[in-house]
Parts: structure tokens; sequence; C-alpha cells
């Protein structure tokens, strides 16, 4: 490290930890060094090490498991939200294979707020399938899908078991989405999404709930919880 | 509630609820009736009293807080992602006084992980600004601007006190933003934001990244940190 430099020394160790990532001194999952270790590697104080490491956490390179130390991350997955995409296409573009496990599988009838969301009546009845998405079997996603019954009459869970949904829609309803409108906040994991996403409730989650339409008719709409440690999505504006 | 209907009993509960808060029987951070008395109240069980009030949370029309129980949420902004925005003109579209307030503003050189990210070299410098900005005296996002110090020469903090930061690029440089890229993510809010932004470290967050160019110049990297609580984010895809 370098006191004389006009590059704060945060950053400065920042750079040094990230190289060792990088050139895989540490490697996935590998614990790190504790604060108290760091500052005396390096002769830096504990809030120059803390600030340093919040920096790593918050830009993905480790995480910290509580009462048990800070670890490297796994690579997170960028997800461009520019052009419609499903789960598993994406997935297969990385090189990872893609799952879906159905969770469960009912026939309910809708009251008046998701009636408007989804452009029904009160009392119309939907299809509410829940769904776990895996990427080399590593859970990612859990997905609450409604989808109207009036547009999939004969739809069943062992169809939603046997391809994906969107090949479901395509091959036997012969509907595709045409478009989509996405929109994301920050959440918390509940108890039953967290384990099937073995992760803490505690983890940072991102809110995604999908509006997607044939035309102008709105065919599904989709809450997903995604863990937050694992995906970026980007946007472009002009 | 109605036990013979097809709308799930967690779904009922939360229509009476939204009827509630909507016709001001329930007003904006009054506390709602406990679990238990929810459940006495409608004759429900607790879960799926817990359900109701779980799906409430998430839709943004209550919030808990640990250990003093549930209460009514204020309206969150929805953002939408289509075209560039700027906080000031937003909030202004929305009625509210928007403020800003300068919390550091210092010159640093760059390491090679921000060089890359901001196109530079490194050692070159930059101005880190960290602002805090406010709706209504309400805190609502923890910005951390980089500006390279060769587009901003002159750049001080008074200029940043006085007036949106847009302003100042426009008004002193010349300089607009005519593209701008942002990543999305969440995250956990650190001590010191949290209590800027009158918030629980326990609360979830929305980080977002936002790369600002003029033309393919890069003019503005900034780390916003917003609360979650607080920002629905809207994207379209086709």
């Amino acid at each position: 490290m370098d006191k004389n430099s006009k590059v704060p020394l945060y950053l400065q160790l920042m750079e040094e930890i990230i190289q060792k990532i990088e050139n895989k001194t540490y490697t996935e999952h590998q614990k790190l060094p504790s604060e108290r270790e760091l500052c005396s590697m390096y002769n830096l104080s504990r809030i120059t090490v803390r600030q340093a490491l919040q920096e790593l956490e918050r830009e993905g390179y480790i995480y910290k498991l509580h009462g048990k130390g800070t670890f490297v991350a796994a690579a997170t997955f960028e997800q461009n939200l520019v052009k419609l995409y499903s789960f598993t296409e994406e997935m297969k573009k990385l090189g990872k294979t893609p799952m879906t496990q159905v969770i469960s599988f009912e026939e309910i009838a809708v009251e008046k707020r998701l009636a408007e969301k989804m452009k029904l009546k009160p009392l119309d009845e939907v299809f509410q399938v829940v769904r776990l998405r895996l990427a080399d079997n590593e859970p990612l996603m859990y997905e609450t899908s409604y989808l109207p019954k009036r547009i999939f009459p004969k739809l069943t869970k062992s169809q939603l078991m046997e391809k994906p949904m969107y090949d479901v829609f395509y091959q036997d309803y012969q509907i595709i989405v045409t478009r989509a409108v996405e929109k994301f906040s920050a959440t918390h994991l509940r108890d039953a999404e967290a384990d099937y996403l073995n992760a803490t409730v505690q983890q940072p989650a991102m809110l995604i709930k999908r509006f997607a339409f044939h035309q102008d008719q709105l065919i599904e709409y989709t809450v997903s919880v995604a863990r937050g440690d694992k995906f970026d999505y980007t946007v472009e504006l002009t």
C-alpha cells in the first residue's frame, strides 16, 4: 500500500484483493483473512479494511456469512433488459444447464386487486403456478405465475414439468409473448423462499413483477424473487 | 370472508385490508391490528393472516418494524426506465420538493478497477461526491458520484450545493447526458447509509450503478442506494 498516493487506501486494498481473486490466489467460496488479519498484513486501520470489504461485497466479489467470515463469491449473471428473454434460453447461452421444479399448481379465483393487475374480472379463474428455477442445480429464482384459465383452458401441472412454460404456450396454444413490462424492487426473502433458494432470510433479494402480453392481451403475470447476489439487471436509457 | 369461494382466503383478507387503506379507515403510518387480532376479527388461521400480511408488505401497502408491529406504508415512487431522467425533475413532476445535500466532496485518483469502469487510466483523477437526495425533506437516495477531473476541471463543492448536478454540467461546461446505462441489483444498507436514509440496516435497498455518457465519453459514474420501500423501477421489453 502506498500511503502517499492520491488513490485512497481502501481502493488500493480492494485492487490487491481483486487481483488475488482474479489470479486464483483466493478461489470461489474460499474464506478471506479476517478484518484483523488484513489490518496487520497491510498495516492498515480497521476503518480502511472495513470500507474495502464493504465495497468488495457490494461489487459482488465477496460475501459475508454472519459469524463465519468473508468468502470469495461466485460470478453473477448479467441480465440485459433490452430484449424479451427466457430464463431457459439465457442460462443455456451462459453454458449452464437450466432446470425448473414445479412446486405447486392450483386453480384459484382472483380478487379485485389481482383482477385489476391482470385485466380480468373479480372471480375470474387463473392457474397459480409456483416454480423454482435452477442453473447447474443451483436454485436462483422462486417464481409465482398467474395464468388466465380462459387463455390456457387445459393447462396441467405435468405439461409444465415436461417443458419450459413458453414452449407450452407456443406448442400447445400457439401463443407467443410479444411484449412484457417488468417492475423491479428490492425485497426481503420469506422463510420458505430462503429455504428453496438455499439462502438466508437476511440476504438481499430482487423482486421482479412481469406482465407478459400477446398483442394486447395479458397472458402471464409472474412474481419472481431472485437471489440478490446472483443477478444484475442492466438497462440502457437514451 | 367467504370460506366457500375459490378466491383463497389470504387474497380475500388482503382485499379487505387494502380497501380499508384506500378508504382511509387505516391511514399512512397507522398501526394495523396484530396477527392475533386479525385472526379473531376475521376468524382465520394464523397461516392465512401471515400470508396476507407478507403479500401486503411485498406489494408495498404495509411495512413491519421489528418488535413494534405492522404499519400502513406511504406511497412509493414509480420510475419509468425508458427515458433518461433526473431525480430533481422526476420529483417535481410528482409535486414533491426535491433537495440535495452534499455530504462530501473529494479529489481522488482511481485504481485499476475504477479506471476500467470509467474508461480512465489508473491514477487519473476524479471528484468523488457523496450526496443525499430528499423529497419533501424525506431522505430517499444516498449517491456516490465519480466525475472525471479532465472533463470538469474546476468543479467545486459549492457549485453542487447551489444547483442540480446536471445543471452544473450544462450551464458551466455545456455538457449534457445523451445516453446512460444503469445496472440494478439488491443490496444491504450499510450503517452510515441507513443513518442518512432514516432506515434500518435490515431494510431492503436497491443498488443502481449509472454510467452516463456525452456522446461516447463517460462523464459520470454514480452508485445510488435507494430505499427499497420507496422505489419501483419499470422497464418495457419487446
